[in-house]
């Protein structure tokens, strides 16, 4: 680093700390009178809900959660999870956000592995609980959470076999309104999860407060500043991320920050999202396709105006043909990109003046891109010598990252940590390009790109090819060993609910065939296998689960 | 500070600081055709601006500038300041913006006080540094700025009497536009300027990399998040607060960050402006009163159209008079509040839904008020015990702040830089009371308050009486001492052209009068004298200067 002019710093004196509870205290300013809105169960205004994240600090202060404390929280999305999100950390402590869709045993192991000093959790997911009670060693401090508290009837809540320490809102109504969020280092935990990769256990992410807050900053200057998708404190935001898995993609910081209208939808049943989109007048939300998938094709999406709804796409691929769908529909349909260890943005979708006036196709080509990268992300594209290659939208390579937000490494785990953060770079996992106007194109993970006869060939592609044909719902495509190319392309196939008995894996080769002769695709893209599925296998946050793909498919061949 | 998990840190690998580069590095990826203007001289687009600003770091590092370096300009606004800000300060050294209009033994002060290494100056303020230039001892290195370069004929430069080192876009064009802005420490000094108190010298105040970055988020968060006053990066910008002048509010660096149109005026002459502002279709800028006064009342504002421009005003009080004239006109104009020593933004009015649908006159009630607080910033009533007041808009007391863009104090002035920190707050002098709708309202100056017969009377109240009345146009009201009642008001007033003949003390006294019958004020508001002038004396950024005002109204009495 090069050495300059430094202030003599005293900083609790004079630069306010970046903390989370910077943003949570604009939330009582401007617009506190917006909700927050949990299904149609529970509705308040911001100054309730400052008020009862100070409750809820007050509540774990008393069952004994101090500054360096984890709490772990289990529940569908709500506006309890919210107070977590900020009640842990203003007060000191690290938010546990648990992955309620990981095996008990993996809970479990997280649980543990985290060192968790309580758990908040809902109902629904005592039966998890009960099935690993006895193992967990690092706390019994349990808290009940339930939805039949906002409703009128009376109905007794679930009753676990192991003592618990009550209820949620029972433990909120008995503790004083007033907290004084103390000061503490900018750099002090503020939340961990963790991430499933495709071999070992989870792995624990964290993320300081300071991380935290730029990334909120940095949703903000995209979003607000540069209107990559327009936000403003004026829209009503729902989450359909779940907010265990990377904070929801931290926009629930900064619509609070903003006194945004927020609506929580707890589980992802389609009829009901719709029904909040509609009748709560969501303007912007982000999920994976597979949800967007789900809504797109609810008969309701059809009765109902959505042409004030913007939606990011992440955690996989948007097809053309899903995007599509989307825009037909009037939605603002986007992609984005990130990682749970990148808090999670790295880049969306920018369409800029010109590109806003171009016709529906070509918007695809741009809509469907991993997006421009966001600001205050430093994205580069290494060779396999890792030197940094040009911003053509040609070069292809690992894509790394650096900025103000990234997860420092792997909990209590230093080799994967030194395998993400290699020469000051951190390793993606994924290959692209960038073009010169910032635009990412995302080609495949670097264990999935398929290496056949000496060509790379990005198994993505040869999704998205697939996608668009009559019928097909879902694809996945991966490399298997070929003794003759090394390795070659195998395909499996969903075909839509009106296809299942038409759809055959001839006419997908035919089809593909036409497109070879035609010249568009190249002939070493034509799948050696194309399967016809029921389903195809996906990890606990809805990604095509690539490595038990492989695998199936392999037992299939030899079978 | 409380003590929580740390993450251990290595902040050059993982965190990105928060630098100006990181600003800069945004302005080339979204909208980067948008342009730069400097009056009717320079054009150019945001790729040739970071072109510029690193041909111009390279001048510099020729020139001897290296990190820890200050580097003094003095220049009209124009694009070249611009690209002082972020060339100086990217590449490690200091920028020390110099107000042009102290006198020269000042300015001499300031370079001498902040051991200038080299200084850019503007041929026009060549005479200033000819009468100086024996004595600066900080530095010799002169580099000429001029406006003859961007225009065809081929004048002469003007030749000092002392050697330099060249003409600013000559060492520019010599140099080569790549230039690797490195990393450092965020709280390395950006920039410095200085600030003219009533007594003594000018008071050097300073700006790390971080506090700029954060004040700039502060504005994002306010104006494109809440759109306290709605900005987005479509607005076009031109400030008409002198960019030596707070960083002319810090709103050049958020503009540049967002890739907005800029326009640059050069001097502020009203016709000039005016046309500006409607070839260029200018839509945000921040000035004093004085200039929107000369704006407003030019008689090129009746015949153009002035309804896409939001105005910001700053530095003295915004009257009810001017702000309704202004809004008569279209203008959407708000009032600010902030101070050197704050980076300057500590609040600016911010309308929510229902205050926008008030008619006129209601709004101008919160339209002329000192705005509400703004993100990030923590602003307190102190009482006299240095005790907490209620935010209830009643309690009135010393405003003390704290935030992540205030000033550490004052450069090599230890005790006037602890008396602005006191208690772990910076105390700004003024008197005031936050609603707790965070609305402030500044009834004075700690030292401008008139103490009448046990009553504190607010000489901005009495101003604001006056300049509602037919034919004011300027006042300013000052306490003198008096045996009796402690101190009593005394009035002075400039009358608009039209009734200079007709108005007089006389009329004035007998319109106030009669405001004390009808109850609208109390009778210790009159004024023991009303005195008009043709003009009222300003400080070098133009302020009501109320020392030289008590000064000149003591001798008017004695004599």
């Amino acid at each position: 680093m090069t050495k300059t002019k430094r202030i003599p710093r005293t900083p609790s004196a004079y630069d306010q700390p970046l903390l989370i509870k910077t943003l949570l205290l604009q939330s009582e300013r401007y617009n506190p009178e917006r909700e927050i809105v949990y299904r149609d169960l529970f509705r308040m205004d911001y100054f309730e809900l400052n008020r009862r994240i100070r409750r809820l600090a007050n509540a774990l202060r008393t069952l004994g959660i101090a500054p360096g404390s984890t709490v772990a929280v289990m529940d569908w999305d709500s506006h309890r999870y919210l107070e977590c999100f900020f009640a842990v950390p203003c007060m000191g402590a690290i938010l546990h956000t648990i992955n309620v869709r990981l095996s008990p045993a993996q809970i479990l192991y997280t649980i543990n592995h985290a060192e968790d000093d309580i758990l908040l959790i809902h109902e629904d997911f005592l039966p998890i609980l009960e099935s690993i009670h006895g193992q967990i060693t690092s706390t019994s401090k349990i808290v009940i959470m339930s939805d039949k508290v906002y409703t009128q009837q009376k109905t007794e809540l679930t009753k676990p076999s192991f003592p618990t320490l009550g209820e949620y809102e029972a433990l909120l109504a008995a503790q004083p309104a007033e907290y004084d969020f103390p000061d503490f280092e900018e750099d002090s935990w503020a939340t961990t999860f963790y991430t499933t990769g495709t071999t070992g256990n989870p792995k624990g992410v964290y993320f300081s407060h300071r991380q935290l807050f730029m990334h909120t900053m940095g949703l903000l200057a995209y979003f607000c500043g540069y209107e990559a998708l327009p936000f403003s404190h004026r829209d009503v935001y729902m989450p359909i991320t779940p907010m265990f898995h990377v904070h929801a993609w931290g926009f629930p910081f900064l619509a609070t920050m903003l006194n945004n209208k927020q609506v929580y939808p707890g589980r992802y049943e389609p009829e009901m999202l719709l029904r909040l989109l509609i009748q709560e007048k969501v303007t912007l939300s982000h999920c994976v396709p597979t949800i967007l998938g789900m809504l797109v094709n609810s008969p309701i999406a059809k009765q109902v105006d959505l042409s004030n709804w913007k939606v990011i796409i992440g955690g996989s691929a948007l097809t053309r043909g899903l995007a599509q769908a989307a825009i037909s529909l009037g939605i603002n349909v986007s992609q984005g990109y990130g990682m749970s260890e990148t808090a999670p943005i790295m880049s969306v979708v920018h369409l800029n003046d010109q590109q806003l006036g171009w016709d529906v196709q070509r918007q695809l080509d741009l809509r469907t891109k991993a997006g421009r990268i966001a600001p205050f992300v430093d994205l580069r594209v290494l060779d396999e010598k890792g030197d940094i290659l040009p911003h053509d939208g040609q070069s292809v390579g690992e894509l790394v990252a650096r900025g103000a937000w990234m997860t420092q490494g792997y909990y209590k785990d230093e080799v994967s940590s030194e395998n993400l953060w290699k020469g000051g770079w951190l390793h993606t996992g994924d290959v692209g390009s960038i073009g010169p106007d910032f635009y990412l194109t995302i080609s495949d993970r670097v264990k999935d790109v398929i290496k056949t006869g000496g060509e790379w060939v990005s198994s993505l592609d040869i999704e998205n090819i697939f996608s668009q044909m009559d019928g097909v719902a879902e694809v996945a495509v991966v490399g298997l060993p070929d003794e003759r190319w090394g390795e070659r392309p195998y395909a499996l196939v969903v075909p839509k609910p009106d296809f299942v008995k038409t759809l055959s894996s001839e006419i997908l080769h035919q089809h593909i065939l036409t497109l070879v002769e035609t010249g568009e695709i190249n002939r070493w893209y034509i799948p050696n296998r194309i399967v016809l599925v029921a389903e195809i296998p996906k990890t606990s946050v809805g990604k095509l689960d690539k490595k038990k793909i492989r695998t199936e498919m392999k037992e299939l061949l030899v079978g």
